[in-house]
């Protein structure tokens, strides 16, 4: 007879590993079901975040920062070498062992957790007279009894029409972190967070990057005074942005890749590079999932369809992460798992889509919570603005990083932060405090009268918050 | 006639020169006096923290993490170099010029916020029937009149008996700072925040570091679950460090510093070292202030006797930073700066002793606010503690980072946050967040049930506090 649970995990990636952890915390019996396969064939859950976007971009990140440092920031710190060379390969070993690491992670987590794990694709079979029968296609198929299904297999890169990833040529996330050598020219399309990203790393590691981006806006969704203190960082380094183009054909051929387009001017140019990669968006993954089988919901754009608290149209169904609207982000996955394991035991999960943090880890990083000031005047919100550059703040000195500044917006009459935003050394790790404020609805006086380390680049945050009242004691 | 300034500030360190911007800016007219130079006999405002404390060692802290990381962390990465070496003058000049633009910074503050500066020492004069009469020793000597006086004098390295600075050989924090080349061997007194930061970065660049240590507990004041893994990793990276030592004699000769100690054993050792650094405290500086002469009041360690709100036992004078009780902090003499000048103004200033941050700059960082669990048990609170390892962070190991943990301590009852203590990567900012918790007297639910971007050191701080509750969800 086939194995029965309480609650069956589709996918293992943040938002369905750690549903499946919480539901088991929660005293249910779990099962967790994912594909992916490492080189060897074995498990590798964790999804793309762990596999092929967030993990793995931050372990490139870091070696190819310290790179970029080596190259061009010892020499005012006094330390000399001779040549600096870049292992490509051992780089992305390490990377790798980075990966595998988070993988074996989770793992454990599932056996400490009694979390029972099936390594295949999971989808539904049919219902059952308590729920759902599962079908697990893996080495083996089999099937198995879930009352209560969390879908949870998030998305995939958008390919360019008429230019499908081949991954060596045409690179989507996935092919762009297995680069084995550094290309000479590197062409990108799509200025968004993944393509920074990816970027940044091979431009540090000596590539001629141009990246070609369709808005017009550089950065659209982030704060136009952050996007522009962010873009003017990107032109220093040497990152070639095109903003309003529109690509037309790409061919590929044994010398490299050639991409047609034509500039916001109109003029037609040819962009010939060794590797091209696209990263124009994501798309909802419910490829074999039998969704139709079962009637499960889709919107237009193949995202399942749920409430504000993730239930789909089918009782004791329910999604999270990047398979359903809302931003495509590895902790609004987590939360969201968090709390519909909380749901199916009768507690009261819930989500704040107003305090997740967004985070752009370029050099300089980009990171915000809240409204920016564009969508404060759509909504016509009356609200106050104050900044803090970091070339005034003492650790950013001697750090010898002081690129970028912190905003503080807050409303015009109360006083409450409606949003900060940050580009500059750390971002992603001072945006916590101010997720922390606003889930506690602070004034920026609040945090202008609360005391920060010195010397510390939290500092530039109480800063900012000082300048919403146009008080700031060190700028 | 001399000029009359509502209020003087005696000092311009950073709870001098904030209080004095602050006091501007309330629409005081006031006057700063710092006798600090700088190598061409020029105006040096910022105190000990911008000259000789705070900023300087972070700038040598991070040349020499640079250089550590070449060293030992690059081949990792993947990353080849030919030999590395410092140039010490280099990157002590470098440390000079991050002094320097605090210096004009400050200058430039008090431009922007019409504080008129003086060079020189000053000191009280007489009362007179407003206030008082300041004296200013400078190249020129003058007297300027103040209807209020902040004092903020600040604090002098405690020598040992017998055993003068002579900054070449027996260094202070400021000689420490400016030593020409690496010493092969070098003698720490003092296991204390100086001390520990001033050896981390001599061992870095390859000297062969002692820490003698009087008191029998490492790092005392710490929580000392988080003062053993910073031993742990002191211990790994070759710091040696002796507890429970009593030193003796110490003699000087061409050849170096010897030191005469007897181990906690009772073993009879003696030390031979190139350059002995002494940090074994900081004593309140109030030399030439005449402070007698006006019958200021000062305590029997010689720092002057303020009430809760830094009033001194004179009508209209005040006292704040290391000049006066309570810990020898910039963020807290700033934050008392703030407030008195906001006092004389008639409004409420107001600082939270409870949620003061302390930051040690080592690699480990080391950071906490609120009460240890040895202070906790003292004072018989029942209480909940939660880790989280840093091993168990994705972020952290994308870095090559995983030292240490994050550390939630909550009342047992109410779940109140009542302390967090921190060890490990970049502990000086993930504080912050804690110390706004703190002050929003946060449960650690609230933590846990925050969101925090992923992938992010501060998700190590969310694990922490989901551990109070026995429910961490990545380990």
């Amino acid at each position: 007879m086939s194995q029965a649970f309480d609650v069956v995990v589709i996918g293992a990636g943040p938002g369905g590993y750690i549903a499946a952890i919480r539901a088991a915390q929660l005293g249910f019996k779990v099962a967790c079901i994912d594909e992916w396969k490492n080189a060897a064939g074995g498990p590798a859950p964790g999804g793309t975040c762990t596999n092929v976007g967030c993990i793995p971009s931050k372990a490139l990140l870091q070696s190819s920062e310290h790179f970029d440092h080596a190259n061009h920031h010892f020499a005012e710190h006094g330390i000399s070498t001779g040549a600096v060379k870049m292992d490509v390969a051992k780089m992305v070993g390490r990377k790798d062992t980075v990966v595998k690491q988070n993988n074996d992670g989770i793992l454990y987590l599932f056996k400490k957790n009694k979390v029972t794990f099936f390594h295949g694709r999971g989808s539904f079979a049919q219902a059952n007279a308590e729920g759902y029968d599962i079908l697990v296609k893996g080495d083996k198929e089999e099937t198995i009894k879930a009352t209560n299904v969390i879908v949870a297999t998030g998305s995939n890169a958008r390919a360019l029409p008429g230019a499908d990833f081949d991954e060596t040529q045409i690179l989507s996330n996935d092919g762009a972190l297995r680069i084995g050598a550094v290309p000479k020219k590197l062409g990108l399309i799509g200025a968004g967070v993944i393509g920074l990203e990816m970027g940044s790393v091979w431009r540090r590691l000596g590539s001629e990057v141009t990246v070609l981006e369709g808005l017009p806006t550089f950065l659209g969704a982030v704060d136009q005074q952050i996007a522009k203190e962010a873009k003017k960082a990107f032109d220093k380094q040497g990152l070639k942005i095109e903003m309003g183009v529109k690509v037309g054909e790409i061919k590929t051929s044994k010398k490299g890749v050639s991409v047609a387009y034509t500039t916001a001017k109109g003029e037609e140019v040819k962009l010939d590079v060794d590797k091209l990669i696209v990263s124009i968006g994501r798309v909802p993954n419910t490829d074999g999932l039998n969704a139709e089988g079962v009637k499960l919901k889709l919107d237009e754009r193949g995202a399942i369809v749920v409430d504000d608290e993730c239930r789909t149209n089918l009782k004791g169904v329910w999604a999270v992460g990047d398979v359903v609207r809302g931003p495509m982000l590895a902790h609004k996955a987590e939360e969201e798992g968090v709390a519909v394991a909380e749901r199916i035991a009768g507690q009261h999960g819930h989500v704040n889509f107003n305090t997740i943090p967004w985070v752009i880890y370029t050099s300089p990083e980009i990171a915000w919570v809240g409204r920016t000031e564009e969508q404060l005047k759509a909504d016509g919100v009356a609200y106050k603005a104050g900044t803090f550059p970091f070339l005034a703040n003492g650790r950013a000195r001697a750090l010898g990083d002081t690129t970028g500044m912190v905003k503080f917006l807050a409303d015009a009459t109360t006083d409450e932060i409606l949003g900060v935003h940050i580009v500059g050394p750390m971002a992603s790790e001072l945006i916590s405090e101010a997720v922390v404020a606003m889930e506690f609805k602070a004034s920026a006086e609040d945090i202008a009268r609360i005391c920060h380390a010195h010397p510390s680049l939290s500092e530039a945050t109480k800063e900012a918050a000082l300048a919403v009242d146009k008080r700031t004691l060190n700028f």
